[in-house]
C-alpha cells in the first residue's frame, strides 16, 4: 500500500527555505508570487494491513516535528 | 491562487534520506515498510491570474532539478 505523508510547517512558524525559494523566484522575473512555504513529500510503500494507528505514529514520532509540523497522511488506492 | 507543488525523486535516483528514514523506522519497531522515499512540497500563493506556463517554467527553472526529479503542480481551488 502506498501512503503518501503530506509535512508542511505550523502557521506562523519562519520558513527560511520559503523566504529564499520566494526571493529567488522574484530574482528571476516571477512577479505575484505573494508567499512560498517548503515542506517535504514523504512516500511509503508499506504493507497492506498496516493500521491508520500505526501510520499516525510513524509520523509522531519521526516524520513530523510536531512541535513545528503539521502532518497529513494520504494513503493512494492500490492500483 | 494556492498552488501545490510536489517535486519527487526519480525512479531509480539512489534517495539516502529514504532510506535513513526508512532504517530509523524499522529501528523504531515499525515493520512492514518496504520503501521511503523523500521528497519536497512546496505550497506557493500565487497571483489569481498566473497562467499554466509560469508556474511550469517555475518549475523547471527552480523548484526541481530536472536532472533528477519529477514534479507534479496541483491547484488548490480558492477557499
Amino acid at each position: 500500500m502506498k501512503v503518501r505523508v503530506h509535512v508542511s510547517l505550523k502557521p506562523g512558524v519562519l520558513d527560511p527555505q520559503g523566504r529564499a525559494v520566494h526571493h529567488a523566484l522574484e530574482g528571476l522575473g516571477f512577479s505575484g508570487v505573494e508567499d512560498v512555504r517548503v515542506g517535504r513529500l514523504i512516500e511509503l510503500d508499506v504493507a497492506d494491513g498496516t493500521p491508520d494507528a500505526a501510520l499516525d505514529e510513524m509520523c509522531r514520532k519521526l516524520l513530523a516535528n510536531m512541535v513545528i509540523e503539521n502532518y497529513r497522511i494520504e494513503k493512494l488506492e492500490t492500483a
